[in-house]
């Protein structure tokens, strides 16, 4: 069992934390807001009212943020993680950040001796209290080893995918995908409704040969029901897609789909729904199509 | 058992012939070149030399052709099917149409009181071989139930999708989806593959997460691999993003990221790579960011 | 003097005619709507009941109409206008039409030994009025400089382009210039709007350089005081993105902004902006950022 | 006459600041590689080994840098422009940057006392030498009337449009509809070129219309010619485009077209044509297209 140092307790991190103390590790959590340090001693962890106080005597730290500015401050600024860890230590940032910061964090970790592991997740809150989240790892192979410990008791599919700032990389992909996926079947949606389509009937063959995919498995017929309660907000996504821009650009990469399904996300925010599920994207394209 | 007229005996057309052929069917075929129709002589059917000899006597006719433009000569012009039809007798459209050139075509039939089904199918050569073909059928309750024991010898999945042209509308939202996943994997994996990733990995992680799809699973390691031996044609793809574009027109709607990847599909063919699979779409990505 | 056939009295037609009278030539016009016919002869002009009326003895036949299937309706049809014109006849086509289809009418036209141009033209109703529109002809030398006394009245920058449908094809690519200078204007307006810029001195400025251009000159300081009066109406430039969108993918071209302003032209279209100025697509741009 | 300190003595820093010293202005030059500053020396200022240097006495500081971190860098740095200046004194800094960072060196400033203005310039090298740039100021009226004796000399037309950050604004502005007009220009070549139009008359006339534009007068007749000899590199355009949309997401703005064209100039940079001229953004089109 390791002693574990948890930053950011959070929608996400909250359960990956209780999750890690109900395993048996001694979890010490810091998070800006107290009332959610409080929740992780109810549920058997420790308090720590400074990030020094979090990672002090920790053989892992963990932190699980919400952007790229969040993670250098905490881990690289002045006062934070890497200022008080003794070489040796292990990092794990479950945050979703931008993959060259997720590397200029880990030289800087490597500088002081931390080594340091980039898994983003997915899967939502559901499977972070389940502890069944996706992980894609960047990092050494040994990292990979060291920190199975921890990446087994919050996530199941866990997979390394290259070295550090290559499982933000992966993350990004993903959200690129993902953001694409939904426009496509919005668009989709709109022609079929607009040409008087059955789409019950439509979307059940269009699932079950090359157009399939987990977004209309997961979000098809709530799209034709208009049902976009919270799952993953709109506005996370719109972050997620600058960092995938941001990404793209700092490698001198074009991707002109991403980019323009970056474009109606940005459009689905600006117009107020950024805090519908993700699939809310179907607002945007039937708006431009003068339809609800 | 029924007296088929089966007009358009190519590369999908062919095996579906001989499968109701071999299903008991009595199949008389026309094709314009004669080979075509020597085959499925040697199959057990009967040769026509022209349209009017095909459909004569026929229960009902089947046409399986290339575009809208072979669709209407066929069926509606001067010596065309409906010429040569007595009322009451069932035709089924096979071919990849424009929705609105489906219903015209329906409409001149039941002007005649042919009963019209547009019965759009995918799945490629290898399920039309096998008779497990998807079909996404347009046109009434009852014209669908009399073409059930057709459509189940060349189909497995068979879905009435709605009124007449409702069958080609689906497909064309099919081959938006599909040409939009086959572009979007293909800016993921160049995203990938510009930071060092390993793809393979990365690509496991991505399928087994929300986004997972059809083409990636069918595509993915080929498109890693740079495997775009034949199957289903850039350039017909090519072809069918035009109905998608002519048909999202024709109803007043705006598709932007289908018409973005129609442009890139458009760039693929235009450079050449129309004989490739349709995943070739990724060198049209490369290219564009200089590299193979 | 020439005895003219024309046809096609409409918003652009009438006044064209009506110029050709004023210049001595003894005009007979033909209109669906006869109360354009009326307004004609009061002109001084001849009234003509049918096409065939119009053209009957007529040196030089004249069409402006609507779009690609009205010229080959009135031209190429069974009782259209080459069924009555003697060989050696000129026809000007003025219409905006789609170039393919432009080359196949001149082909009918030569055919019968009528010598035709396509001569679409720009500058709007005051232009038509005051006979100084700009005219792109295509066609052959010859048949350019028997026109050039029609097309001298009517027109004041007049350019032969090219073989027959070149005329088509300049204004195609004119058409899709002016969409896209609008959507960037109205994209930079937005742009500087939302960092709260004074817009009047920021326009000067970039009117002033490498930005530079007739649609900001035009349209610049309406579109910053919301004032889309009538004009060249949205759902005019919709129909000739289609004309644009179609001749490329008829050349099997790639036209990426050109494709992406068509979908915001649709798009204004079907949010129901049809009958604004083209500078109203302004509106789309603000809309999909939530503005006004 | 002022005592001016200029750091950045580059392709168009250093012929401004000898036009200061041409004008009477004392100035003092400092620039990372020396020999530029032996330049300046020679035409008649003083060389500085350090910005401390180059900044000490001076009544006007003027920047030009290559892009925002620079800015950052001699700016606001420990060691930087605002660690040597007295309260009073003003800053010109007419380097091409974000307008955020341009607001926040400002305001960096001001916590200074230190008077600053952002005044992007345009028209290049050329006008650079000539003292006839445009210049977008930004910043409060009283600083933009101190800084007129500066402004006056480099450039002839100069325009005040808003607060700070403003004149950044408006060149992001700039650079969107440049590269946009470039881009339509290109796609409505390969149009012409495609369909065989002779594309000297063609341009002609579309320059003389509402498709006209500076863009098509400066580079028309180059882009017919393939001439893309440098002018403008595309590589600071595809830095510019950058600077666009970090500006429109900071924003919260969607730019549809400005994104799609910097997707476009992004992909002419990847694939090696950085050096050219930004009207090389033909060459992508062509690409795109299969041609040359």
């Amino acid at each position: 069992m390791s002693r574990i140092g948890f930053i950011g307790l959070g929608i996400m991190g909250g359960p990956m934390a209780a999750n890690l103390v109900a395993a048996g590790h001694e979890v010490t959590g810091y998070n800006r807001s107290r009332a959610k340090v409080d929740r992780l001693v109810q549920q058997g962890g420790t308090a720590a009212a400074t990030v020094a106080e979090a990672v002090r005597g920790a053989d892992v730290v963990v932190t699980m943020l919400p952007d790229s500015p969040d993670v250098e401050a905490v881990v690289t600024a002045e006062d934070g993680v890497l200022a008080h860890l003794p070489a040796g230590t292990l990092l794990i940032d479950f945050s979703t950040i931008r993959p060259d910061v997720a590397r200029q964090v880990a030289e800087a970790a490597a500088d002081k001796g931390v080594r340091m592991l980039d898994a983003p997740v997915s899967g939502g809150e559901p499977k972070a209290v389940d502890g069944t989240l996706s992980i894609m790892a960047g990092g050494s192979e040994d990292t990979f080893a060291a920190a199975r410990e921890v990446l087994d008791v919050v996530g199941s599919t866990i997979v390394h995918v290259g070295p550090a700032g290559a499982g933000q990389t992966v993350k990004a992909a993903n959200q690129l995908m993902v953001a694409g996926n939904i426009g496509l079947l919005a668009e989709a949606l709109v022609f079929l409704e607009s040409y008087g389509v059955d789409t019950k009937a439509g979307l059940e063959v269009l699932g079950g040969g090359l157009a399939g995919s987990a977004v209309l498995d997961a979000k098809g017929s709530k799209m034709r029901d208009r049902e976009f309660g919270p799952g993953f907000r709109l506005e996370l996504h719109h972050k997620d897609m600058g960092i995938v821009q941001a990404a793209a650009r700092e490698a001198g990469l074009t991707i002109p789909l991403g980019s323009l399904v970056s474009q109606l996300v940005a459009a689905a925010n600006a117009q107020g729904d950024g805090a519908l599920d993700h699939s809310g994207l179907l607002r945007q394209i039937n708006n431009l199509n003068g339809r609800d």
